[in-house]
């Protein structure tokens, strides 16, 4: 079967499988990244961020906001919807530096 | 300013951001998709599971409940949710081929 190379919303979508999948699989249940997984995340993934938080407990506070079902433990849509926030913020201060003529 | 190499998870947030402004900027408003853009980024990035669709109405039905304010476009937490619906039916896809042991 030959098979296209991927575009990048593909190469997107597999690298967020991915990237959940190497954190999560770290210890206990590899479907869901529990608290030291996802401090190893943002710590790793997303240290230019993590790095630039001056209160200590953000990322305690992310992760209460985060998991929507209050279990202590982030599954990929509570993880998705992480991206997808900093995404959105990301693209609102880009819409603000550049705004559209 | 020395800059570290982004992660992986950086790299797609910027790829996430690059490929909305790509289609959301060939027409009218460059901050939205419109039908026309939506069904280009559909049958372009996505074309894999496009052409998969026997029913031609489906990317009519997926526009309609993406758009969650009904004004006929989709913004970029709309686009977003596109993008996280087929990452999770990806990820419960092979939660079930390879249940954990």
């Amino acid at each position: 079967m030959s098979k296209a190379a991927p575009t990048e919303t593909e190469r997107c979508i597999e690298s967020l499988l991915a990237v959940f999948q190497r954190y999560a699989g770290r210890e206990g249940d590899s479907c869901t990244l529990s608290k030291r997984e996802f401090l190893a995340f943002m710590n790793t993934e997303l240290a230019s961020f993590t790095k630039n938080q001056k209160d200590p407990a953000v990322l305690d506070r992310m992760m209460k906001k985060l998991d929507l079902n209050s279990d202590g433990k982030l599954d990929f849509p509570e993880f998705l919807n992480l991206i997808g926030g900093i995404a959105v913020a990301c693209h609102e201060a880009l819409v603000v530096q550049a705004p559209p003529r």
